[in-house]
């Protein structure tokens, strides 16, 4: 009997590190630690210490492993492997982490930017995947985006288009939408979204000033762009309720077109493992 | 001998409509007007005193005539030839005055946005033909924007891509791109430029300003689809060096990538006629 083909999706972000063994679309196990950003020497051991199991268990189902995908927070040269720039987790910039996992492991090891990944997710077996012109959204540590148009993720001229978090929303300000939500995130020590969904108005108004923000970047967006649908991700989506009503009051009133005035966003279906997901999509 | 086939493109912008007739990529005449802003009857008698000496020209070569094209600044439905929203000439919105010419004329009309036409313009022969990834962006009475990518103007799901002038680029008051440019034209009925020139240092802020907003707008677009190069058109382009400084510095400061920082910002080389050379070229 021929031994079956598993693959390993790890997402990579500005907390947490998650990788799942994949056999086809079934996840059959995952591990998650949080993401190592004092050195990179620390960084290759913890992300070894998520791989291994996720290795010995293939082992022992006598499944070979075809490849390792990767998706970080940053922008990534696809084509030399590395990381350019990760405001995020800037200790791996210009590492070449990838090629100790292809040595150590034998086997080959793609990496993507972490929205990408989750795009691609989405728009393969996801919620948008009856659509070709979406924008995908992430909103964890940092806010990523990624489009996906005409079948494929689109690149940029030279890859690093998809930095839509780090677009000024506010001239006097130069406020970006990553800092007001990273504002609103660390303002305290406390959850804030916690506190908002137990009633504090202040909290609340917090998160309604966000979707303000969010909605106008997204008002501004569909002006340039116009998307078909907009698919959204990461820990931050879990609390839309608290963001995403205000945004799409800001979507209405800001976007130009009659048709733009009402592009649906949606949800991510995929949860937590979308990133992942879309990372072992990498593997051929 | 076979009968020369000659084209006619119109550009329709806020203040100034201009007709050419062309013979491949050669003008052999041209005509300008103000557009009639009262209605719309109005309105298709001032287009048809733009084109009939054109048509008489041609008539005179005894050359034919194989149809019009016209760039419009608006929201346009290509398969209905329709101006769908148009905020600086309202009249045209719903009317069927294209219907009307190939009816009078007998000659097949296209219509499209004039931000589309100067684009294809520039791409097909223009300052920009070198690249396929190039996003257009006219500076006149409005602000109008277009994406060429992959040999074609991109549309978006539902053609209303393109309004990146109506992005708002301040949180708090909701200026947008355009209406800061129109703050700036329209202060007073002096011309703002020429006091510029002449060293008032208040209408020098005020442009360098302006390029503060679009420098801005501009890193925001160049974060989100990061174009190979960004070409630029329009009467306002003409008194880019009061304002393109500024905006190439902003762009510097707030695009994400290294390569964004850098992306290369060029004036248009076919002038005042780029777009209605653009329109004749929705012709086959």
């Amino acid at each position: 009997m021929a031994r079956k083909k598993y693959k390993i999706g790890v997402d990579i972000g500005g907390t947490k590190m998650l990788a799942v063994l994949l056999d086809g679309e079934k996840i059959l196990d995952e591990y998650m630690l949080a993401t190592p950003k004092d050195s990179v020497e620390h960084f290759v051991i913890m992300l070894n210490a998520l791989l291994e199991p996720l290795l010995e268990r293939a082992k022992k189902d006598r499944a070979i492993v075809v490849g390792i995908g990767i998706g970080i927070a940053g922008i990534i040269d696809l084509k030399i492997k590395k990381v350019l720039k990760s405001p995020n987790i800037p200790i791996i910039e210009g590492s070449s982490f990838v090629f100790q996992l292809e040595k150590k492991y034998i086997l080959p090891v793609f990496i993507d930017n972490d929205a990408n990944c989750f795009l691609r997710a989405e728009a393969k077996i996801g919620s948008a995947r009856k659509y070709d012109n979406i924008f995908g959204i992430t909103i964890g540590t940092g806010i990523g985006s990624a489009w996906w148009f005409n079948g494929n993720i689109y690149l940029g001229a030279d890859g690093s288009a998809g930095e839509f978090g780090h677009n000024i929303i506010d001239f006097k300000s130069k406020l970006s939408l990553e800092k007001s939500y990273q504002d609103l995130t660390q303002r305290n020590t406390l959850n804030m979204s916690n506190e908002a969904y137990r009633g504090d108005p202040l909290a609340i108004r917090s998160f309604e000033e966000f979707g303000e923000i969010l909605g106008l970047s997204l008002a501004n967006l569909i002006n340039t762009i116009n998307p078909e649908i907009i698919v959204m991700g990461g820990g931050g989506s879990e609390s839309a309720d608290l963001f995403l009503p205000t945004s799409k009051k800001m979507i209405k009133e800001y976007a130009h077109s009659e048709s733009g005035k009402k592009t649906k966003i949606l949800i991510s279906k995929l949860d937590k493992q979308a990133g992942a997901i879309g990372a072992a999509m990498l593997i051929e």
